[in-house]
């Protein structure tokens, strides 16, 4: 706000010699002014930050910076002497001379000798902030479209994380951590987490491997990138993947360098008996030195990977010096049986387990492990340790004591109940209300496949029609590998039966029996 | 243990027609038998199984896994009939039956037509463990040497993190989070501590920024790498750095592809002059991107960097399409003034500023940020979705909690303090027993730099003298950036003064005086 301009000197209310007030209350200096004496008006208004309880210096620093900033002091612009603005301002001049060499050592003034302070020179002012807004909001994770009913694949029910089991976890751990817990350590990860790891995976997925194998990583997609890039290394420059897979994790194999080759999916796995066939160009980049696997439940068909199928996958590890990669990403949650044990086990020289919380606890946890063969133990760590040095320690020193405590144990059969029923209710209500859609794969997990007969609406418009009615979710379409081995097959939805709230669950079975029958 | 063999079939004490006891008491079944049936010696104890509550069928094939994974069972190997087995061990016939199934749909056994059930083709064991173990220690970030005192500069005074803060401030963040905060989210960062760290930033830093431009990251240096795949994406390949620096931030910067050009360090800081003159060869991967810089404190000669050379930085930035990157990794800690502003809000379109908890908290926590440009945003924060989706959420929520709850500002407070005594009683130690050791360097920080006059012993013998004396440190030459762009100067020490406990300081002290007298 312009003011009307007055004779440039020492302000009428300002009595010269003015006491230095910066050492008195705040009230003892006039906390607005007119910059008279700056030949210009500017008004310098120090009220609010002394309220804050900011000394006069620091205010008059900050009153000053922000002129700069907001351009209302412009580059070159001559500031008034210390002693004129003191007055001007009924504060002390040596809090002037202060300010002002704070700001000139900043960079924001700068004194030469006789032409007294200037304004430096400036950057012009920032950009208005949408267009960054927008931007950084298109480089959201996830980028989900948005709908009554989240039933898009692969997240658990947030709702029902162990909050007060976790922070119960987090005292104990943080009552009992040495010091050095909270040092750089390891880029395998804290002792404590692979010591219950390494007996966890033994128990419950029957994985053989030791503290010493375990790599403890920011979720299994960082883990796939380090085994990537090791892979690189090593001169191994394509991986095979499932035909129908985690486009995400596709991005990061081929960040680090790999090129894909998709293996054919049907009942009974990935086609592994295939992989001997395409290590045909040994040695050099081309080599094929890896298959990334979903044995207990592949994803997204459900198919379990056959027995024969897993031998054909080690034999061709082990006579090309290649490694299984088995992401073991909801292992724990099987409904009919007992789930298959780990592949690793068969040999952990030759694959690599990677296990993971996102689906047991919350994918916001960032917490996966890997237990590595030895040969990949030296190469991996290393890239992790230059990725982020390693793992944060305090949810690593939590997760430990949630597991020792047998916390986890009972979480994990909680959520299995839960997400069972989940399925059950699925599987009921399609049968009753859209018979004509199969649920394919077995009862495992997260999410269901569902079929349509041949002849049904394309995939595009069956997610078009569900969106339309509420619905978010996606088409296996969605999740084919690039190059796709195979022409797709007769249509079929991806359903996350787990991300809706109790409440919202039955609506949602509504909402999609209802697209399901049109279809 | 070897048993005397007996007749192959039914052993006399296993009852024929044997009640399925899989369904009653444990104590119905024989928990050990000799493995008559088996055609060899195999003792196949369930009772530590059985005891632990393992069902049966569980107990039976985890004994079964185990004899093949021992190798007991050799691959190839027949089994006994399922009638045959469970008869000797005194259990149902289809307890047998369903474990044989288990086992052969994991990979274990195979059983073809006719003859019957035999272990399938096994990996060979497994190596000792000794030597991978070496390995994995082998590759443990720090490696740190080990000595009585440990003064290597670089870390906090671990006992002052503060754990029950940290705590309260978890339990309050975790009651309020919503669900989808445990979701996959923006590789930003929680927008919580986004707010928190763009006002706490312009605050005590004068960052200019706002939360959608700062970027959550694991420690500084993943941001650091990201920036430096970022430009190399674009197109430059060359980053100059402080002939004095961090050579793990090198590393990270040479793995992503970037070639370092050291630029010399004197009283005022780098040598920002000489920038422009470096940037000869434009566009190609050759052209020089940006310039890693530490500001307020140069790490590790102590040097301020001098408004001039701030102003020539920027304008090499703003003339060169590059850009700085200011690694403010201890800005609040300044003991004899207020410390400068940050650098970055001279040009916050061409400085990028990197903020760390490392020290201000704990290493551990992998907790640092990067206030970027605009044309940075979209390009690392796709990067750092790739590398690990996001940062974990739950220490972002924590951190949030600290920083607007006031935590934060009274623990940085309390570590000033006792990090400014420590700094007193090392420079006053010095004055009085080694007045001959020239402290360079401003007050501030958690390390100092003592200069030795020129003819003093080589820093390799301080070094190892010192190591003799129980202290672990590092001579300046350690952090010297290769390929040094000028004759290594009088030897000199790096002194860490804030690891050792309060009670071991003293004796530190002496010790490292002890080593200097002789210097």
């Amino acid at each position: 706000m312009s003011r009307p301009r007055t004779t440039p000197g020492p302000s009428p209310s300002a009595p010269r010699n003015a006491p230095d007030t910066s050492r008195s209350a705040p009230g003892g200096a006039r906390d607005t002014a007119p910059w008279t004496a700056f030949g210009g008006d500017l008004h310098l208004d120090l009220t609010g930050r002394r309220a804050a309880g900011a000394g006069l210096r620091a205010a008059l620093e900050d009153a000053l910076r922000e002129a700069v900033q907001d351009g209302r002091l412009a580059p070159g612009t001559r500031l008034p002497s210390s002693r004129a603005l003191g007055e001007d301002l009924g504060i002390a001049r040596n809090t002037v001379v202060e300010a002002y060499g704070q700001l000139t050592a900043e960079g924001w003034l700068s004194s030469r000798q006789g032409s007294g302070t200037t304004v430096a020179e400036r950057a012009a002012p920032r950009p208005a902030d949408r267009a960054v807004t927008d931007r950084a909001v298109s480089v959201r994770a996830g980028r989900r479209p948005t709908g009554r009913y989240d039933l898009l694949a692969g997240r658990p029910d947030l709702s029902l994380f162990p909050r007060s089991a976790w922070l119960a976890s987090a005292r104990r751990a943080l009552a009992v951590a040495p010091h050095e817990a909270f040092d750089y350590g390891s880029p395998l990860g804290r002792i404590e987490l692979r010591r219950a790891l390494s007996d966890y995976l033994a128990r419950v997925r029957g994985v053989r491997t030791d503290p010493e194998r375990l790599l403890v990583c920011a979720g299994f997609g960082q883990g796939l990138g380090l085994l990537a890039a090791a892979l690189r290394e090593r001169g191994a420059g394509r991986v095979a993947v499932e035909s129908s897979g985690l486009p995400p994790q596709h991005e990061v194999l081929r960040a680090a360098g790999q090129t894909l080759v998709p293996l054919p999916v049907d009942g009974a796995g990935a086609r592994t008996d295939l992989l001997a066939g395409l290590s045909s160009a040994e040695g050099g980049p081309d080599r094929l030195g890896a298959v990334l696997l979903t044995p207990a439940h592949q994803f997204p068909t459900g198919a379990v990977l056959a027995a024969d199928r897993r031998a054909a996958a080690v034999r061709w590890a082990r006579e090309h010096d290649g490694y299984v990669i088995e992401d073991d990403y909801d292992g724990e949650f099987r409904y009919d049986r007992q789930p298959l044990g780990a592949m690793q086990a068969l040999d952990p020289d030759r694959v690599v387990y990677g296990g993971t919380a996102a689906k047991s606890l919350a994918p916001g946890l960032r917490l996966a492990w890997l237990a590595l063969p030895d040969e990949l133990v030296e190469p991996v760590a290393r890239l992790k340790g230059l990725a982020d040095t390693m793992s944060p320690v305090i949810d690593q020193l939590t997760f430990a004591e949630l597991i020792t405590s047998g916390r986890y144990d009972r979480h994990v059969r909680r959520c299995r109940l839960h997400y069972r029923r989940r399925r059950d209710l699925l599987v009921a209500a399609l049968a009753e209300r859209a018979p004509h859609v199969r649920v394919t794969g077995v009862a495992a997990g997260l999410h269901a496949v569902l079929q349509l007969p041949p002849g049904s609406r394309p995939e595009a418009e069956l997610v078009e029609r569900a969106a339309a009615a509420g619905l978010v979710l996606t088409g296996l379409g969605w999740y084919r590998a690039d190059p796709p081995p195979a022409p797709p097959g007769p249509p079929a939805l991806v359903v996350g039966y787990a991300t809706p709230s109790d409440r919202a669950f039955p609506a949602a079975l509504d909402a999609l029996c209802a697209v399901l029958r049109e279809g």
